[in-house]
């Protein structure tokens, strides 16, 4: 058994881990780390857990946290917050995901050009392990994260962009210069704070672009595309919250190369993703929707590109709080411990 | 293993049933019956199944579906239906769940009064096997369903109230002829079938009551409650629809007996369903909502009594797909077959 | 053209008087107040009003707020607000409409008590007022209303229970000691202040009841019925809260006395609403729903009651911003100004 | 009084008209033509415009139908109804509008192309009414519609994109053959009938993509576009539909050219729209929603081009069934009689 430390056990990421850690066959948490609700059970703080998991929160400042052993610890934390954690269970050798920004890059000055983003301090606090991690989008970076020592988990919308993309990428099948990322998302992407715009009575039948000075997620988007096309790529992004709680729509856009058509992407994409349990490729002529993936680990990616306009367009759907989140923090865990990839990942969600 | 059979795989009751046995260690799917979609793959007419079942829909009217053995056969199917199912299946040898009303009463008058109700032809076309049908609600008549041939699952709203009641009408905490059920329930309990009423424009934002001259689970609820009280009860009944997908939200009210108050209901509740894994009593001091119960298999009641009036109230919510319907069938499977009644429900929904 | 000043412009009891007021023909605005936004326009703050109405927000503890001339005065603020304005409008000859329970009793007693429920100071900060005002439910207090200096707005519960049950409590309709209000609100009744349990993600798909020890429009509920039925009237009152933005339905309740049936009630309805132009009355044969009143000043009964049972049962439909706040309180704008009473509230709501 | 006659009131693009003639001082509605419903009220089949519009609905197939004179006639109705609609009431001298696809193309040519994409039959049935339609969009062609005699109203996605790209197209902002429009609706652009995919369950929470091989839209787009450009221009689109009742939200992307920057798009947009009533240019960094357009005419448009990556980019806000439907012909109709453009048309709607 696989013996899961959480951090972060009472925001959306932690309480998506341990439903899923549940149902996971060889997992079991050794201890929930949180600040709300310390002192109380998990189930306190969620009372849908009740009867379920009723595990006691631990205050993250005291010694009883750091104390908590385990084979894998999860910080399902705002950035920042492993910056502090990762050091501690390295050093205890456990091995480490964070879900935040602090470890999907590898160098202090790629992270001091993200923290700068998102208005935190550019000086990474544990700046000696970001050479160790390892960027945990599962389907790219298999090998490494079965070794990793610290996987830094990617962003939602960088998962449904990076996953979309990266056949075009590779096989050069969109032009330079050209991709666009039009991705709408439901609303728990912004965790479970309640604010203005996500009161009920505002966002309810209400869609609208924001951040379109630039979103902190392009960076690894771009970072990662870069590694796979082996240049720089460079993409315009349009984040989007639409008036639903869970899922991811991409629309991603570019140029088609002279000579490149649908059937040719249709056909990439296929090939690129033959063989991965998460990732399902669909022509255009096929319907998809987020619905289809809600609640369930994969990424559902519809090619339609516009042959009469020479338009690639390629949608990927994924859940955000799923693929999107928790559900490739677990499949990394499952890599990283030599488990099947879909253990307790291997059930779709609830319909309706 | 438990083979199982399911007719009517195609409906909310019926993929509800399939998502859940997927997670079952101890059952099998042998067969999906469905007329719409014979021929293809359940997951071609529910997407989301996709890689997590694949199995062919056979077509009910096909001498296939007939043969297809199993230990038991469900029939998440409108009411009629499994009155041509149930001789097929019991003369084979196989157990026997129906979710509708075919097989809640036991004598052909109760059931032609039920079917009048709901305009359905009141002469029951397997009389035989009424004599040996057992309700289904496994906290009531749990040793009868253990050995049951057939059984005849509860409706939504019956489930909600009879659990919610039923303390008040043993223990006679309620005043006869004073009981009021003001009920709130999820679309998703009308099914997957389109209707003005329930088109997406029409629905958000919009609360209304309906069947006000009277809705066919009255009758089972007041059958079963004046089972368990020994006496007639009859109750006043308000369906009414919110705007959400899941959940029935059931406000139990009456006139408290002359030194009956809150304190003694609430003990009363308490002590009987103690044990009872899927029933939980809260005071009223607690929060609860339909959403700490959707997605799992739990009764979660309020004992909120009003003293300074003397009125009796109590507030029952359900997932109307899980508790209220298949995953009130799956525990009945649990118990026909000996293994421990929360298998395959022993996990909370997705939050949020 | 009468003058209008409204303090608390910004909350959705502002932006719901402004909206009307933009269409109503006698009615000009002289001067918005509000803190949040003091110094620029109210169209800042809610930019829907862009181009519609563009008034500068006045800051509520600067002397051009109270400066503000008008010939009435709306204060559309939190309980306690009115208290300090009430005195200085007075004093200036302008009339004043409150939205909160500062003026709905016309004791410091009953204040005290009230005010005790809602955890605000039991005392009043301008008692010399209570004598003069009258509480503001038109249908009931029309003469007075008309000459009122002071009027205190009634709650939505209030209003949509009020009318519900007021010919049932004049004509003796049902048994005292009886009456349930079974009512189920929108999340706009809540204010724009973002919490929790508001959050969308928390609020979607997910209905509860709250205060279940006691709400505070209960008391102005009884303390109307009692005047209407001559004798002290009791409720026991369930709010809860279903996601939907707008709206309330409210499920009625009691024992209906001897001899009395379905139809005499739904005449006695009838009869004491003809003529009343924000009233409908119908059979439970007819459909109804929130919807048909969301946007409208209108209330729409069902009268259904169980003969089978005994059971009084109406069921009443408001919107709670309109009829339960800011239609209302135009509506008695009308009346104190002689205006007809449906000026600028005589137009459906968009559907859908 | 503008004499008012609307064939097709009992869709929602009927409704909203009516809505808003009932606050249009210069309008009287003379006829409303309807199938269902037809021999009853308006107000029966739409319950919430009881008390405010009770007329009658004529059957269409009626000689009284054809009969209604009248100064305008709207015909509110699917694709084809108009061809049978318009010789009728041009003939009877009544100037016409119509809301489909039926009269926005001058030939027989385009029409025929625009029915087979929406496999109708390709023979206009009014062929010599084509010369003398007009294109409604009031913002070009103002001055052609005063005079019109038939206007052909634009499709919603069509309105949203032509006037979010045509200064970008009129001015050279955009380089050809780069540009795509990512489109996002709400479910009311689908009318009133009920659908598998609009089902309330099926919707909630779920977004897609559909008719990806090419919406009918598309044709008016290019076809004003061009006119605009002086050249050929040629989009991609994708519509999408995100679980919301109103609005439409799209996202148009392009190559800026050489030497082209964010500044000169925001100044052309300015320019292009100055003095334009229900036209908004806003920059990236204030906020916009299709919140703030619901229930108005509006056009919010933000411009937020990508400097970094060189892309053009304008996103588009309006409320479908308003300014995309019912509102833009209310509008044109202003225009045809000489009346204020925003008679009947100068209120926000209600928030929220």
């Amino acid at each position: 058994m696989v013996r899961v430390k959480l951090i972060g056990a009472g925001g959306y990421g932690g309480i998506g881990l341990i439903e899923m850690l549940l149902g996971h066959p060889e997992a079991e948490i050794v201890g929930l780390v949180n600040p709300h609700g310390a002192g109380g059970k998990v189930s306190e703080i969620w009372p849908y857990l009740e009867g379920y998991c009723d595990m006691p929160l631990i205050d993250p400042e005291s010694d009883e946290a750091k104390g908590i052993d385990s084979d894998v610890t999860f910080c399902a934390t705002p950035d920042g917050v492993g910056q502090y954690w990762g050091p501690i269970e390295v050093a205890a050798g456990r091995r480490f995901v964070d879900y935040s920004g602090d470890y999907r890059f590898n160098s202090t000055e790629l992270y001091s050009q993200y923290a700068t983003r998102i208005n935190k301090d550019p000086v990474h606090k544990a700046p000696e392990l970001l050479g160790e991690c390892v960027y945990g989008l599962t389907e790219f970076h298999r090998e490494e994260i079965a070794k990793a020592k610290i996987v830094g988990n990617p962003g939602c919308f960088a998962m449904s962009c990076t996953i979309g993309l990266a056949p075009a990428i590779k096989y050069g099948l969109v032009e330079e210069g050209s991709v666009i990322c039009d991705c709408k998302t439901g609303i728990s992407g912004a965790g479970k704070k309640p604010s203005p715009g996500f009161h009920y009575p505002e966002r309810y039948d209400t869609a609208n672009a924001y951040r379109l000075t630039g979103h902190q997620h392009v960076m690894e988007i771009e970072h990662e595309l870069s590694l796979i096309g082996g240049k720089d790529v460079k993409i315009t992004f349009t984040p989007q919250v639409v008036p639903m709680t869970r899922g991811i729509m991409s629309c991603l856009y570019g140029k088609l190369p002279e000579g490149v058509g649908h059937g040719r992407v249709l056909e990439a994409y296929k090939e690129m993703y033959v063989g991965e349990r998460f990732v399902m490729v669909k022509d255009f002529t096929e319907a998809a929707s987020t619905g289809d993936v809600r609640g369930s680990n994969r990424v559902l990616i519809t090619v339609a590109c516009d042959e009469r306009t020479g338009i690639f367009r390629v949608i990927s759907h994924i859940d955000n709080l799923v693929k999107g989140q928790a559900g490739s923090a677990l499949q990394n865990m499952n890599v990283m411990f030599g488990l099947r990839e879909d253990m307790g990942l291997d059930r779709p969600g609830a319909h309706p």
